[in-house]
């Protein structure tokens, strides 16, 4: 067993298979891809990589079936080795392979419009990976990962995949477990904190009767853990990742990444090579003033921002004050960010997290949890401008956006 | 006041000296050299910079201040503006720009044989730090940082100044009070651990009856913490800064910049350029085997050690054994380290740290401290070989080497 | 300076006249009292006492006294030894001297029908503590102390003092603010952690322009550190102060003074040898099943309980249940326990807490945070009663209370 | 399962017969007992009882067993509810029961000249604890636990029934790997920490070539958790266990009980009455000034100490001054504690820690530590006297008593 060291969980073990997973291309890539983009531009103990957190990921996708197991409705065997652990592991460590150049900062910008979840699947496709699962993978083969990513939607699925399934995307899912405790740890804050241990201890595999599938649950005795997980992201998600400085960065380089018809290569091979030095080195060297607002932290400042909350009234409203505003001051002027994220539908799937009660009735979390229910939505606009147009935009907004009363 | 979080210390604050210093090109460069070189290839948490830790050594510089002056001895004015104190955390904030890449990696190859101090001193100099202290420094200059760094040891300093250059570089200095906390926590150990609370509770200024010069000095009450801290330094370079593997990158890496001539540009205009983006983009187009031995982690594997203490006797009689090994087995296939360190001769100082007993005498603290008095300098020989040869050097080194009975 | 180790603070210091006051017998009495009353009996960590809980007041008014006086407004001199500082300090070290055996347990059963804030007084007019304030006091006498315990009311009080009376008693004070971490330490619970220097790094003074009075308030960047404050609390109560084993056992507590008639001495010499020691011995050898129940945890069970958050109309309906379970089961046989808290409505002081946002602009906390806005008032009934007659109690209550649709 | 908060592993699993030992008499009458005797009287915190340490060496007891079981030699059967698991846990959970009243500090004063592991054998012979077994500990009894206490010397004992006696108590047992912990915690000192999931991590059961016994070894790796496991053990032994103000009261508490010949019961059922509680309430009535010493805390000050580490030799040295100065001052005037351990012959046991070193050799941990090689054996004397002779005394031992040059 290969053993590592990590901030987070101490020791994470990796057993034949994983440690070639881990010494591939594709997975070393990641050290040098920022799991915070230019967050550490900002918060400077953010210069950690999407490298530990997939080892993280995998870690807690051991934990986190073991805790599914250990509640003893058989969906899932024991064992340190079974197969469906080992499986749902090496899915957590490779759910990210395919992030782009400083992580979300420009996740859009693919050849062929794909998307990293799409340029995932084509890295795992790989032979190198296809060879490790050869050797080590003891009748997995790559494509029951990608199964596995694909979600709960197959419906083919047995049971126990898409329970497994919600383990690496969903509500409660591993990616999200992990994220939330390493960033807070490496930005500084105390946000990203909650018991991991009383959320272990009280998950359990539920079937949701609306929908007859399953997903990870939590006993009443957790929704403690449960609201501050919730709560710890809606932390994060305002103070860190949505911070104002860190989305100026991210406006310009799309916007240079544009200027320049910069698309992240479709083709793995290609794109294996596409990484934050990689950017970071042609950035430098270019003479672009968007490329210098990042490199030399040079950024259009803030001119204005709309509450945190607004409702979709609200949004059409704002957006239709953009077209008067780009014809005044010029297109090229006004960098726009709409940061907009739900505190409670966490992952994509449609599934819900159920609350086991005492009396063994089910409730969804949101009706559990009077913090959860009332969460309201993030969702705001920002524009940016350079100083000398600074003070003429947020006038011009001002004048033209009234909050709700 | 600038607020920056920090993993370490929580919120570090800036004032407009020190922000205007963390703004300028010198200190930001320092984002792109590792704090620990390759160890991020062998503990993956290791991926923070020099950057953090230089504000988390002017953050300390402040408090060792404040815990000096309140001892009440008159030697150095209270006061968080108090001049002198701004003295202090400025030359803890610079002392460490003239690192090369890598930090210590390849610290020997300046051109004209500069070491990492005098690139400092040339960067200290430069017109924007100049600007940065003509605007803000409040009668301050470069100079006196400078003078700072150089130490204790010129005749005409004040004993104030005297004892703060011990804060800067000494047994007890803010380099190692925050790389060790840092260090320990960035690559998930609990080595670099100690009681920072009870470290700061129980420094004071002495006086040391030998030299006549001012050190920072420790209460009897404090000898536990001021152990720990020893420990975790001795901790520290056994497990980590001397990792087996990482001395083996750090032995290619030197290998690559020897056989290409490579030397780090003397010139500070020039030495801007040059980080870790910068060197390792370098290295990764490089077709030398020592180039890819690093980027690829294909490394020689460990032949052979010796034991972790050696003495002066059996380092010389290993040192004679190399010339037939080399002869035999050719010098280019032979990468020879020499792990060494005093754990308890902390700085290049040789003031010593005292301790205040409970009656007022004061004793060194290798006498008042049995743990401290029985640690074994750190000095260890290692020979790294291809793996085809690797049998065959250890053998050869197994035979001629006789350890001490 | 007396120096005292403390597991929640680290270091208590205390100068001459907080070390006369801690060795008062007043004082050292509350070793003597369980902070938490019958808790141990469920939480087997809450062993401690008040004595502990009182000095980490002390330590924390001295540190919000900072907090306060850093601000720079002038409200406060700054200064370890400044009058005010060490007369908060004292007051608070004083603030819980009057409480009865086992704390809150059975604090109505006094003498004279006494509070044990007026025992509180009684016992800082003792002799001995007169004594102290004589000797080490500067001029400070008992009566300040209990003019700053009586809080804001005075309207001769200076807007200094007023403000002072915020932090032993408000919305905001020393008081919440250890025993939160205290009790969460001891109870082996994370729910009383919030970020204690986060929420010291952004408070500040600030006057309420509704009621001119001055009063503890937050900038806009330590909400956060607010909001977990106040939810700490929220989960306390629900979680540990509320608990439903510790409910039970206060309710037999008091239910064997009643029927014995004993009440705690209004007399304050009498009064200090009544702590838990003598009580719990008396309750030993006492033949009354009341008695056993707590001293053997031979308890009621609890038949019923309602929804956690009562609103009047149904609290009214409930009471109209009880005449006729009374005469149905007899008075005897059943415990009734009502645990009410507003959870944001913190101290018995009408005054809000104030947040000061970036843009200069005051709004009180719960339009702050949406968090605390939405927190529900705690008011719950639970019904005990002896186990042969559980079964027939709850069905009676199910039959007859009907839960808001 | 019964699930008990604690504030140093979190939370605590009880299957039924654990829950039955608890409930019982001899476990609660635990709850009055201070685990660390009057030390609550010098450091505030350390107001616990040896219930939650009792507790507390279960859980550890299953995580040991764990560790050991997974290192693969099959001594150990794997699982939860393995028999032997189940053993060792009731072991560890009643290994304390016989302690007299406040814990170690008059613990040789039983009649029968009985110490505490005869009475902790009694207790467990009792019908309740009987009857627990046979209800649901699945043909172990009594006597099973009380073999497993009294060791591995039985030499009928299996080789994995003398382990297990390790787990209790040997070098390496949970009884020190929790009160460590957890008096470092209550105490709010930080020397008593190290790193338990390290140690749980590298330990293993090893076979001692030169006894042929089984016992708890170490891996290399693992060295520096066992290193600071021992020095945890030794600060405590020096700054709280022998603390110079809790080994005063502990003098008086013995000369009290002496004058009145008092001696804790022999019979099982007479000493389920003796507690703290008990003890103390008796005290607090008493008019002798040893009573009150410790009481009102005016117990007599230090007039000498000897250093801390003294040879044999010196011992002699030290006693024979004894006479004359109790011929000279009255021997009831002078108070004399001699504190003497062993810093790594922790245990009773006679057999050694081993470490597997990374080439599969063994040595012992005194040989692969050059800390725990160099830890000198702690042995002091102390004399208390009354004020008034305070300094007299002092003057005539620093006359006679040459410390060695």
């Amino acid at each position: 067993m290969l053993s590592i060291r990590d901030p987070v969980h101490g020791f994470i073990r990796a057993d034949p298979l994983e440690a070639a997973l881990i010494a591939s291309r594709p997975f070393q890539r990641l050290r040098f891809i920022h799991q915070l983009g230019f967050t550490f531009l900002v918060f400077p103990g953010a210069e950690h990589s999407r490298f530990s957190h997939a080892l993280g990921a995998m870690h807690l996708a051991g934990r986190v079936y073991d805790a599914l197991c250990g509640t003893g409705d058989g969906l899932l065997p024991p064992g340190s080795s079974a197969p469906e652990r080992r499986l749902v592991r090496a899915a957590a460590l490779l759910h990210d392979l395919g992030h782009a150049p400083f992580s979300h900062s420009a996740e859009e910008l693919f050849e062929e419009s794909l998307d990293h979840e799409e340029m995932t699947r084509r890295l795992i496709a790989l032979p190198e990976i296809e060879r490790a699962f050869a050797r080590h993978g003891d009748g997995f083969e790559p494509a029951d990962v990608i199964r596995l990513h694909a979600g709960s939607h197959d419906p083919r699925a047995t049971p126990s995949r898409r329970l497994l399934a919600h383990v690496i995307s969903g509500e409660l899912d591993v990616d999200k477990m992990d994220y939330l405790l390493r960033d807070g740890l490496y930005c500084g804050v105390r946000y990203g904190s909650y018991d991991l241990e009383r959320l272990l201890d009280t998950m359990l595999p539920l079937e949701d009767p609306a929908s007859g599938d399953w997903g990870i649950g939590v006993e009443e005795g957790g929704v403690h853990a449960l609201e501050a997980l919730v709560m710890a992201r809606y932390y994060m998600f305002t103070q860190v990742y949505f911070n104002v400085t860190g989305k100026a960065l991210e406006l310009h380089f799309n916007a240079w990444l544009e200027e320049n018809g910069c698309r992240w290569a479709a083709d793995p091979e290609r794109f294996l090579a596409e990484d934050d030095v990689s950017t970071w080195t042609t950035m430098r060297r270019s003479p672009s003033p968007h490329a210098r607002a990042v490199v030399a932290r040079e950024h259009f400042p803030l001119a204005f921002e709309t509450r945190e909350h607004l409702s979709r009234e609200e949004k059409d409203r704002f957006e239709e004050l953009l077209p008067g505003l780009r014809d005044r001051f010029g297109g090229g002027n006004l960098l726009l960010s709409n940061s907009a994220k739900d505190p409670h539908r966490m992952g994509k799937s449609r599934s819900r997290v159920l609350v086991r009660r005492f009396d063994g009735s089910l409730e969804p979390m949101e009706r559990a949890s009077q913090f959860i229910r009332h969460l309201a939505r993030i969702d705001r606009y920002r524009v940016y401008t350079p100083a000398p147009l600074r003070e003429a935009v947020a006038a011009a907004l001002r004048e033209r956006w009234t909050p709700p009363g």
